[in-house]
């Protein structure tokens, strides 16, 4: 059966006291909505619809970087949750199929609760996801009679006896597509908040004759985020995930509770990981890989026994082939460093090519940017780049070729060559001391003037 | 009605196992005394006098840096808090007003607790701090009738009827300023530790028909520090509480556990902080800024639109403008970057003033010390500084210039002018392979030899 | 009486899920398995024997490197316990005095508890290590009556009423070397598992007629590590531990919870280590030295008064005396540093003597690879080096010499004498803006002809 995601994406969030969308607030280093629709995306779904608010421009990006699929519609008042979901009618009424509801900031369910969800329409018209509340609180209430869902009662409109039920409303929800928006154009809003609720499609459709029914998931599933400190405890959350799955997978963290992971790092089995280090989108370690501490990595790959850091920052396009070492205070930024390629110290690789074993002394640049435009450095495989060189790109470095420790290298360097770009050392003999006490007497001069 | 500070800061804290006075241990990346002055400097006190134990140099000079208004007296001999307030009295016995009595170990106290307590002075002579404690343990009890507070009893002392009291003293008092030395001076100390006891006041002044009240607050804000395991509870209660704090003003922290704040730390809302910051003390961020992971920041400005980091540090006198980006292992030290100013890599700036829009390349250093002086570097708008420059100050390099790659800058650039110090590249074909195979043969030797 | 220690560390611990033994995991810098011995060594044992499964090369390896008396024998198949300690019999069964049994995923153990367990051998034949566990779940239970051990049973053959009992056995055991190969000479297999019982020898030593005893010790002591997760767990207790000893010693932590100890960390009272330090194995810090934030050392000793980082990384072999200054993005490697050293920025000093109240300057790298061996750089007292000079050694800089900033140093330097190795500057008037006009058209064209 075919299956349409709406996302819900078009709240205020006032609550998060900031300019920002809040489901554009990070979590595991990816917007917020991306986390539901990664999970949705996990049901191969034909059509993803995301409904915005007004001066949504930045959640319709967002969501398109997360999911290229998705459809961006326009909330352009927000009368509540079935006036949210009727925006994508034009999109998915006559689609076929089933339409699931997700929302921008309920980031932690999982592909097997919505595969489960989804599975329970051979039972049900309607299916909703519920969770019991260890603290129900405001939380919408599922009114069950046996394994029928009868209906479900906002808080502010529900009676002391509804509001006794400890079975809640997570808000999502699946149903047949015509069906949905069919029910949605009976909706009304004589509630005490005035608003269209989706909630009121269950209570409908069992007035046709059609059956509900209630699929459960841990309430953690369900979390939603309305403020930062709640977003804090849930990074806290996806991180603690993470880091236990990470311990299951075999990867070594030496200190689990200091590593930050993106939605998508891949960590492989064996690999070392360090205290403090932080990954950010799109980061792949191979097995066996070595990750040491005060390290920051984002959009790079790192291969099969290469080493990096500490105090390494690699950063997108950066590809370390296997046996490379990147050491300490040393940033590579979109650079592909072939087998065995070592940066050991205090240097910067920026759009360059190198090849296989070669060595990178300490201080070298790679001089990527005239001012105006970037241009890359390519070397050969097994050259000896002597420390404090400085790559003025476009440059070509050729295979065993050597730099002089402190050259400007600005011309192509041939395979098998030196290249010398230096001033003759001199030794003048006796003037530091003199230079020294030319200077303690400046100072003391300036300071018999008031000076310092 | 005018109020005085006495702070008591002669104790000797023994517990904590250190040559450092207990209270110029840091909190908050301030020595301990700092933060009850702060709190007592917000009832707007006329003076503040210190009292400082036998070799307390070091304490007086925290406290007048902590609080320039701050007057000491020294406690020549440890006798008990009735003569340690006692010290004050040349200073305070005919200033008028009301004397609050605060602790150097006492650090969580509360602006608005401080408003309550002297506020009580309108129906009390004197008003004690008091907190229901959970687990009373070894703290002076407060015995009240109704509303009054009838004395005070050192856990020493009490009978065991008394000790089932959970109403326990703070400490921090306050009373009339001629009243309390008055009072002072007939304190006794025939009580189980031989000490003249602040609290004998209560009960000396009920002798004299006058009345004493009990001013409730939390227990946390009492917390007293004695141990340095006790110290690091106490940080990481005083860093939960900014973490909140920041969270609450609308500041994002992706990990706010990892986030250290000093006590005048201020950050803007929406400015992103990542994780492993460090604030020093002195520290502004605006609104909008972004401090990436494993920064270290003190003494510093960040304007709106500035980024800084990962691996950045900001010290004293680091002022940047907006839209400022400062990047990896780049330390900042008294130096002003304009607006838009770009220092992405591996650079030091020191007691420099750089234009807008100027870019400085990679592995750039101002040479600010020539051994002897401090000099400063100037640099105009829209420059570009070619990587691994070396600036050496005193030196300007005028707007719209530009320094070659790998250039020692000794003299003034003029604007608009190219400045270029370095020496012509040559290539010599062939030698790198036969330099290595020289090399090699010589180590094989020295191997053959017994050597390494 | 002499003594010997057997450690088992044949097991597979497949549920590490890791290539790497499970004894090899690093617990506090320390391979696992160092722990116990550790532990084991303050007995001062004679012998210490380690049992390692087939293909143990890398587990004996880290044993001798973690002990030197190690001395390794290999069990061929898995039989169980009493096999694994059956195979040192040929080197302890004559050795004569007591043998204790330890285990390499027990690393908890103190000396303390094992002196007691040494004691009770003037009481019993046989005393075995015991707990009292809160959830004795799948532990073998110790059956007692009164002060005497009758048998221990193993979970898998224990009745309903023996699973009652809490008191349980760590594995660990004392007795007489020829006694303890003698009883483990009659050990079966006839058991649920079909293994060979270490524990079985407490009911073979009763049927002789000789006393077995209990040793209590606390649960956390005797906690064994089978998984990643219980390996995190188990390094946050032993740092908790650490820091909680650090700061009873009088170090000031300022955020405990972010510093990372090794096994052998020593650190003086009164140093202070900011947020986010990592020591690795091999590190001394003395009193009143200052580790500050970011930093991370290994194999390094630290003198009083020294400063380090924020952002330093000290290597094994870096000796810093009193009152160095090692500073930000800087790394030290097998490299003394006397009496009051400066090396504040971007610096690496690899192979190297420096002698007092040098000055080295940003951005200076020692030259010490050639791309074929290591050589040493050697520097006086009072020595001045210029930012970003570039050492290539082996080289020597006399005392009161300077090198001007940008020199390449390729032949040494008398004392107090100035060398210079850098090229005149010249200035070309205008050029700087001509040349960015030629990038800006260049750039312009290519965008035409729909390049970037």
């Amino acid at each position: 059966m075919a299956v349409s995601l709406i996302l819900l994406a078009a709240g205020q969030g006032t609550r998060m006291n900031s300019e920002l969308a809040k489901v554009l607030h990070p979590l595991g280093g990816a917007p917020m909505l991306a986390h539901a629709l990664a999970a949705g995306g996990s049901l191969g779904p034909d059509r993803v619809v995301v409904v915005v608010g007004p001066e949504g421009e930045a959640v319709a990006k967002a969501a398109q970087a997360a999911d290229e699929r998705a459809e961006i519609v326009v909330q352009a008042e927000r009368l509540g949750t079935a006036h949210a979901v009727a925006q994508a009618a034009p999109l998915l009424r006559d689609a076929g199929g089933d339409v699931v509801v997700l929302y921008g900031d309920t980031p932690f369910l999982t592909a097997d609760t919505l595969d489960r969800l989804v599975a329970a329409r051979a039972r049900h018209a309607v299916a909703v996801l519920g969770f019991d509340a260890a603290v129900p609180g405001r939380y919408g209430r599922l009114v069950t009679s046996g394994e029928d869902l009868l209906y479900i009662v906002e808080w502010k409109d529900a009676s002391a006896e509804e509001r006794d039920i400890t079975l809640c409303n997570s808000g999502v929800m699946v149903a047949d597509a015509a069906l949905l928006f069919d029910l949605i154009d009976r909706v009304g809003n004589a509630n005490a908040a005035g608003e269209y609720y989706l909630t009121d499609v269950v209570a409908l459709a069992r007035e046709r004759g059609l059956s509900a029914g209630v699929v459960l998931c841990d309430e953690a599933e369900t979390l939603g985020i309305n403020t930062r400190a709640e977003l804090a405890t849930a990074e806290a959350a996806f991180q603690a995930r993470r880091r236990a799955e990470a311990l299951e997978d075999g990867v070594t963290l030496i200190a689990p509770e200091t590593v930050f992971f993106a939605l998508d790092t891949v960590v492989g089995r064996d690999a070392v990981v360090g205290p403090n280090v932080v990954f950010g989108p799109g980061v792949t370690v191979e097995s066996g890989a070595e990750i040491r501490a005060f390290c920051h990595l984002e959009g790079c790959h790192v291969s099969r026994g290469a080493t990096v850091g500490p105090f390494a920052r690699l950063r997108p396009g950066a590809e370390l082939a296997e046996d490379v070492h990147v050491g300490n205070f040393v940033e590579i930024k979109n650079a592909i460093l072939d087998e065995g390629v070592k940066v050991g110290h205090l240097t910067y690789i920026g759009d360059a090519d190198i090849g296989a074993r070669s060595n990178i002394g300490a201080g070298t640049v790679t001089c990527n940017y005239d001012g105006v435009m970037k241009h890359r450095t390519v070397i050969g495989a097994d050259a000896f780049i002597g420390s404090d060189t400085m790559l003025v790109a476009p440059v070509t470095v050729g295979a065993r070729a050597m730099t002089a420790s402190g050259s400007v290298i600005t011309a192509d360097v041939p395979a098998e060559a030196l290249a010398v770009a230096r001033a003759r050392q001199e030794v003048k003999p006796g003037l530091a001391v003199r230079l020294m006490e030319r200077l303690r007497a400046i100072k003391a001069a300036k300071a018999a003037k008031g000076g310092n």
